[in-house]
């Protein structure tokens, strides 16, 4: 088979698809969320992808302190240093708090590929993501959680049920969401309620 | 295991909820093009998500004319259409002459699960980029193009090797490259006579 193909160059463009081809790498990050209806795990690129959809697609009750764009952008980029430091189930807090300075790192080698001004704007939709603070920030914090919840919702908590995860920890962990979109946080604890009472949600 | 979830109530974002999981679909959508290093074909999800990056990562090179947001926003939902009409290689042009009505109906019923006014900004975001006409369209038709050619390039022409396709129709069918970007297509047209000369591309 092949070997790995050298750097080509491409002028003005040879960091920027440097950068393209070395990000091919997320496609094959695997999370634990599976494809509805199918026995396969997503990886963080197709997330990415319909996240940055979703961004899209709730534009409208987002409120007027939230710029959709720079939000989709967020959703794009947030989880490229899945790349070097790999996926943690929102779940597992020790090992949410332990992948933190491995993000770190890959963010400087990642978004280190690129040239300016694309380094710095990548680098700082990135900060702007981690640290939460503001309502663009928020509102794709937002969404980020409510996408596997929705896929649970949809699929029977598959991963939940496949990684022993309990109600009360999908309500502590999600609360976030409430504070975010409240009349959304409602329905979806009226719905993990019922997925509860059902019995597929422990 | 378990059965289809039938649709669940979330108030003012019914509809969005139930098309976010419908288009849950595309992840399953198979292209010719191979993650690089695998032997796994990428799907339409991650392919969409890696060219809307290149639009972010090609931002400076756009032009005045181009809006980098609304292109971002154009490769997200540019082949959600392929749900219903499926994935036809660029290469097969009685293929692509003969899906345009199937992908004509797929916009219809697949936006039309949104309500207004996402419905009519995806629908309009897809028609833009398949008339081809405006700038923002030809950067997106541009950037479509590139992506599996430059993943071509970095793993010795596999979907050119795997179809057949030779090096007249990769410069043919890709030519408007050139148009959009001249002097990336000048890079790319000597990479590709390079890989000609190797003769991993016919």
């Amino acid at each position: 088979m092949s070997e790995a193909t050298p750097e080509l160059a491409f002028g003005e463009l040879t960091e920027v698809v440097a950068f393209l081809m070395e990000i091919d790498k997320l496609k094959s990050i695997q999370r634990r969320t599976k494809v509805l209806g199918t026995q396969r795990q997503e990886n963080t690129a197709e997330h990415s992808w319909h996240f940055a959809v979703g961004v899209m697609a709730l534009a409208p009750y987002a409120g007027d302190k939230v710029d959709i764009n720079r939000v989709v952008q967020m959703a794009l980029v947030h989880d490229i240093v899945e790349i070097d430091a790999g996926d943690v189930l929102v779940y597992d807090l020790a090992g949410r708090a332990a992948v933190h300075a491995r993000e770190e790192a890959a963010a400087e080698r990642l978004f280190g590929l690129l040239p300016e001004p694309q380094r710095g704007h990548f680098h700082q939709l990135w900060l702007e993501y981690e640290a939460g603070e503001t309502p663009n920030a928020q509102f794709a914090l937002m969404l980020d959680r409510l996408m596997p919840v929705l896929m649970n919702l949809h699929n029977r908590g598959q991963s939940w049920v496949e990684n022993g995860i309990r109600l009360e920890q999908v309500l502590s962990r999600n609360a976030f969401i409430g504070d975010v979109y409240p009349a959304l946080w409602e329905h979806l604890k009226r719905h993990l309620d019922a997925a509860h009472q059902d019995g597929w949600l422990k």
